[in-house]
């Protein structure tokens, strides 16, 4: 018998309470900030902004955009909040009502935030050292009159390769990082790395920390064993159990062909819900009864709202059982190796999707 | 001068209402059913499912799972509202409260449904022909009593390969479908088809056509030119301009390194807006300007809030001009394609992200 329909996300606030002390031990004469942008990766940036406020003594955070720091201030007290993707006109209400404050990244935006200030807030700065995305460039920091430069709080960069513990371009950014700050924001507080780079060492942690993925349990530091625990579980039910004959194809456009009798299971999951189309013949999900887990791979295309799963292998299996997606033993980091990107990728997808029965434990 | 910094997601209702109507004319004698699961493929179930019974008359819905039917009840009068993962513990109380119809796909639910009735609802059976998703096997058709079968009120099944003309699975589906119908439901409405289905010819229209991609303007008759119009626009402001030096490189992990100068911008949506990873130094942008349309290559990674475009060659670029991310001349499928995947997915994606601006027309 079916008891349920929908996919479940689990997401376990304690431990990304437990990853965030972990984090602060790891950098611990920095102030540990907590990248709660893109709605906490898909995991909720309310919950998360509140339990790391109050159960960890987190009091600044970062999200990318000023709708994204209204939603959290409720949550947070008078901590800070830093914009990353800066302030603008889709914004401006947003920064005023909320109290952000905005990481500012070119003379434009500087323009607009010295029309718009905002009582009581001095933005941040962030500037280039080789990444080449958002942030000042020397050329325009040259530019910046005395009375500019005060008008800031803290100097911030962001490393492109900081997940490469060898990678020449930590090196670099960090030399580049210490030369412009020491050329133009000498007193200021300062802030180069995010999760990655905290794993780096003294030298890369500075003032301020970013803590994004850590604490969501992706391994942003591959070259090691993830010191990280996971934070979510996925499970989605058994909705049907069927046999296939030799030479049966499945799903969408007939991309798997049994060469056997194979027995498969339809599971209540699909790219609607984030499980990643690439996953395609190639993902695995799991029945786990108490310590038995058992795999079992996704074949034929993922669709919308099903994934299509050859249990041939899998013993006791009833309609009504919950596979596991993704959990403690197939983590982000593995499901997103599957699907031919990156954890990230998948946590921000998942989760998404409302139709998910969200647990919060 | 920026002024805005959040992605914009465009909606247009009347074009999906000019699709639902272009294919009503090629299923003429066919009930046109609109799909608007997955909150209608991220695109809002409850405006398009509103839209569509106000404007277009459409009087029949699928949704996927029984807490999407309830979404769309206030807005769809009494129609008919179909939910393809049927019944469970978890969607009761929606199916209730909404009045919807499950589709009942395996015995297992067909005992659940026995027992959790609703009055005035008769479900639809989902019989298998050849996907190997959902749907009654036929050794468990044999099984239903004449009671059993007068319970429900249409049989359906899906086609897996419907965007291929000439597949040889097409036949055999309506074969299969045609001999099941015949042999245990005779009397019950048919519906066969989803919107690739509905191009195959009147054989595979039957009684209700069920239309979710095609409404949304993907060509899902792949083989012959769209004959649908799109209905998204997705765009998304330029942040910053800067300079590339030879040997620069671009974006996370150094992806990217200029082998010449170059001029890049950086424009705010990432994959945490649905634009796909594996879009990274393979997609592109436009700059629309009047009839002037340039294009611009993503270099480097995309982030999670960002990419980063080679503007070299476009001509009269600022900040804040807006990308063109998808468009009327750069299609869901054409961005599908792409992304190494399918229009449907990326319409699934974009949009599930609050940041957006999002604009119903």
């Amino acid at each position: 018998m079916s008891v349920l329909t929908r996919p479940i996300l689990e997401i376990n606030l304690a431990n990304i309470i437990k990853n965030y002390k972990t984090l602060q031990k790891i950098a611990p004469k920095s102030i540990a900030a907590a990248v709660v942008k893109d709605d906490a990766y898909g995991v909720g940036a309310q919950k998360v902004a509140e339990c790391l406020y109050k159960k960890a003594g987190c009091r600044c955070f970062f999200v990318a955009h000023g709708i994204e720091g209204e939603q959290i201030r409720p949550f947070v007290g008078n901590s800070t909040i830093f914009v990353l993707q800066g302030i603008g006109e889709d914004s401006l209400s947003s920064f005023n009502k909320a109290k952000l404050t905005p990481v500012i990244a070119s003379p434009e935006q500087f323009e607009y935030w010295k029309k718009h200030k905002i009582e009581g807030i001095k933005p941040a700065i962030q500037v280039e050292t080789g990444l080449n995305r958002l942030g000042f460039r020397e050329s325009n920091l040259k530019k910046l009159s005395d009375d500019d430069k005060k008008e800031f709080s803290m100097i911030m960069s962001h490393l492109a390769c900081g997940d490469e513990k060898d990678h020449f371009m930590n090196e670099h950014q960090l030399l580049q990082f210490d030369k412009l700050k020491k050329a133009y924001f000498p007193k200021l507080k300062a802030s180069l790395s995010a999760s990655d780079g905290t794993f780096l060492g003294e030298k890369y942690q500075k003032d301020i920390v970013r803590l994004g993925a850590a604490l969501y349990g992706i391994n942003t530091a591959p070259y090691r064993e993830n010191q990280m625990i996971p934070c979510i579980k996925v499970m989605a039910p058994v909705l049907e159990i069927a046999n296939l004959e030799k030479g049966d194809f499945v799903g969408y456009s007939a991309t798997y062909r049994a060469a056997t009798k194979r027995k498969i299971a339809i599971v209540s999951i699909g790219y609607g819900d984030g499980i990643a189309r690439s996953l395609s013949n190639v993902g695995k999900v799991f029945f786990e009864k108490k310590s038995l887990v058992q795999e079992a791979g996704i074949i034929g295309r993922v669709s919308m709202d099903n994934i299509i799963c050859d249990v041939t292998n899998v013993k006791n299996l009833r309609i009504g059982d919950m596979a596991t997606i993704i959990g403690d033993f197939y983590t982000l980091d593995d499901i997103g190796r599957d699907a031919g990107t990156i954890g990230y990728e998948m946590l921000s997808r998942i989760g998404k999707n409302p139709r998910f029965i969200r647990i919060y434990r």
